[in-house]
C-alpha cells in the first residue's frame, strides 16, 4: 500500500516540504488553517502569501479539513511554528492514525516548559517516542523549493522508521540522511536561529566575514555544550544538523533570522525590525529565551545567547552585545570558557 | 628589552600581519624580497601591489636585505607561499638568530615531501618544535588591515613562548588565542583553502547556501579525518583554526580560492581562471595533490579533495566533480562514509 503523508501549516518551509514529498513520489496534501490559503494551493497551484513564485506540483492537494486529511496519514509532518506546536497538536490529537510517523520540522524549545519539540509532540500527541522524527539540515526553504541540491537529517529513535521516512522523502535534489540522535537534531535546530540573530546584528554593525566566522564557531561551541549537557552526540552538531543547518542560516540573505538581527544591527528598534517583517517575530527572539533558561537549568556557558537575550529582552545595546561577543580576554582555546 | 619582528613576505597577510604587530606596539619590519617594493612601503606608507587603500603605519619600516632584517629579530613570521618556503628559509638560514621564534603563516602541504609547514621549518631551519609556531583563523587579510575585529589562533608546543608571541600580536581588534597544537592548524589550514576551491564551483555553477553549507560541512569532516590520522586534536578543527577559518574562507569573495574555484565553475578553463588572477594559482590548486597525497599514506577517504583534484588536475569536469559531491547514495550520516 501506498504510503501517505500530511503536511501540517502551509509556511515556506512547510509547502516547500510538501513539494518535496510529490516530488519523491509520496501521496501526499498540504494542511493550511486558512480555508481561502488552501482553495489558491489547489486552484493556483502556488503559495502566494509564502513562497511567490514557486509553480507547486499539480498533484499537490491542498485542504483546511483536519478530520479529512489525518485519519489516513501514515507521516504527519509538524510544520508550525515552534511555540504554537502543543495547541496545534491539541487540536490534531483526536484525529491521529494509531500507527502515524509524526516528523518536526519545527525548530525551538518550548517557552514555558523547556522542552523539545518532540518532547512536547510526545506529551501532547500520546505518540511514543520511536514514532517521532525530525528532519533538519542546511535547507532554506527557498532553495528547495528551486529544486536546488540539497541533503538534510531524519532522525528517529526507530531507525527502520527512519528508513521509511528516507525512503518517503528522497529526491533527485533532497537527499536525506538517517541518525537516531533526536536530541542533537534538535538542539542544533533550536540553537542555530538564536545564532543566526548574532550573525545578523554583526553585520548589520558592518563587521564582515572573520567576525561572521568567529560568531559561527563560538555558536557551533556553545550549541555543543549545551547538546552534550542534555544527551545529544558531538558528531550530530558537527555534521548537517549542526554546524550545516548553522552555516547555512547564518550566511544567507534568505534567513528571517539574520536579516532580523542584521536589521537590529542596523539600528532598528525590536518594534520596528518586526515591522519591516510583516509584523513576525523571527523564531531566535522567542528560543533565546527558553535556550537561555535551559542552558542555566544545566549550568551551561552560553554568552552568545545571552548577548541575543540582553537585546531582545533586556534593553541591552546592539553596539554592547557585539562587543561582549568578540572584546573577550585572551586566553587559551578550549571549549569551556 | 623590546621584543623585535620581522615579516618575511609582503604579500596582502604578511603585509596586513606587519600591520597588527605594530598596532600592538611591537617594533616591526617588513621584509620584501623586491627593493622596489620595500622603497615604496617605505616612502609611501601603502603596499599598492597587495593591499591597495591600505594606509599602513608610519613606524612600520621595510626592507629588501636579509642581514640586515634577521639577525635581531626574535620573532621571525614566515609569510611567503607555502612551495617556496622551503628555498626561501634555505637563503633565510645563515642570518637567524639562535633563539628566535619562527611563526608560519603559510596554509599547505609541500608538495614533494608531504611535510607540514612547521616540519619545513624544523629541517630547513634547523629550529627546534619548541620554536616554531603557526599562526592561523579566520582572517581574511582586507578585513584585517582595515582593522575590523577578529580572533586568530597561535599555536605553538612551547606554551609560554605561545604566550609569548600573543602579547606581541594582540591588538583591540586582533585577539589571538593560544593552543598547543600546531599539527591541528597545519592541517585546518591546508585542506581548508581545497574545500573552497570546491565551494566556489559550486557557487559558479549556480548553486546556492544549502549546497555551500553542505559542502562546507563534509569539508570539516574529512579534514577532522585527516588531522585525527596525523595527530591532530579534534578540538582545534573544531574551533577558529578549522571551522572558523573553514567558513570565513569558503564564505567570502576576497577568498582567493573561492573566486578561483568560481571562475571553473562559471565555464573558465583552469588557465583562464589564471589569467584572470593576474597569473597566481590559488594555494588550493598545489594543496589538493599533497593533501590527497597524505590522505592516501595515512588511508583516509577524502571525496571533496579527490574530486578538486579531478578538476584541477585530471580534467574532470566541474559538473561532474560537483555531482559527485552531492550525488551520493542514501545513508546513515556518520564521519567514516
Amino acid at each position: 500500500m501506498d504510503v501517505r503523508a500530511v503536511v501540517m501549516g502551509a509556511g515556506s518551509w512547510g509547502t516547500a516540504t510538501a513539494k518535496v514529498l510529490v516530488d519523491a513520489g509520496t501521496d501526499t496534501v498540504l494542511w493550511a488553517r486558512r480555508p481561502e490559503l488552501a482553495e489558491t494551493i489547489n486552484s493556483e497551484h502556488t503559495n502566494p502569501d509564502y513562497l511567490t513564485g514557486i509553480a507547486l506540483p499539480e498533484q499537490l492537494r491542498a485542504s483546511s479539513d483536519l478530520a479529512e486529511v489525518l485519519p489516513d496519514a501514515d507521516i504527519v509532518v509538524c510544520a508550525v511554528p515552534s511555540q504554537s506546536l502543543r495547541d496545534n497538536l491539541t487540536a490534531w490529537r483526536p484525529h491521529l492514525g494509531s500507527d502515524a510517523t509524526l516528523v518536526s520540522l519545527a525548530k525551538g524549545i518550548e517557552t514555558h516548559s523547556l522542552m523539545r519539540m518532540s518532547e512536547v509532540i510526545a506529551e501532547v500527541g500520546e505518540v511514543p517516542e520511536d514514532r517521532i522524527a525530525v528532519l533538519t539540515g542546511p535547507n532554506l526553504a527557498r532553495e528547495i523549493a528551486e529544486g536546488q541540491p540539497a541533503a538534510t537529517v531524519i532522525a528517529c529513535r526507530d531507525e527502520q522508521r527512519a528508513q521509511a521516512l528516507q525512503s518517503a522523502f528522497n529526491t533527485g535534489y533532497f537527499r536525506p540522511y538517517t541518525n537516531t540522535d533526536v536530541v542533537g537534531c534538535e538542539i542544533g535546530g533550536a540553537v542555530k536561529n538564536v545564532i543566526a540573530l548574532a550573525c545578523g546584528m554583526a553585520s548589520g554593525v558592518g563587521f564582515g566575514q572573520n567576525t561572521l566566522a568567529t560568531i559561527i564557531t563560538r555558536g557551533l561551541a556553545e550549541t555543543i555544550r549545551l547538546g552534550v549537557a542534555v544527551g545529544a552526540h558531538i558528531e550530530t552538531l558537527a555534521g548537517l544538523a549542526g554546524i550545516g543547518d548553522l552555516v547555512a542560516t547564518c550566511s544567507s540573505p534568505l534567513s528571517r533570522n539574520r536579516t532580523f538581527g542584521a536589521r537590529l544591527g542596523e539600528g532598528a528598534t525590536m518594534q520596528q525590525a518586526q515591522a519591516a517583517t510583516n509584523g513576525q517575530v523571527a523564531e531566535g527572539v522567542k528560543s533565546c529565551t527558553s535556550v537561555r533558561a535551559l542552558a542555566a537549568r544545566h549550568e551551561v556557558s552560553m554568552p552568545l545567547t545571552d548577548a541575543v537575550h540582553g537585546v531582545c529582552h533586556s534593553g541591552m545595546s546592539v553596539a554592547d552585545a557585539v562587543a561582549s561577543l568578540l572584546g573577550r580576554t585572551t586566553k587559551p582555546e578550549v571549549y569551556r570558557d
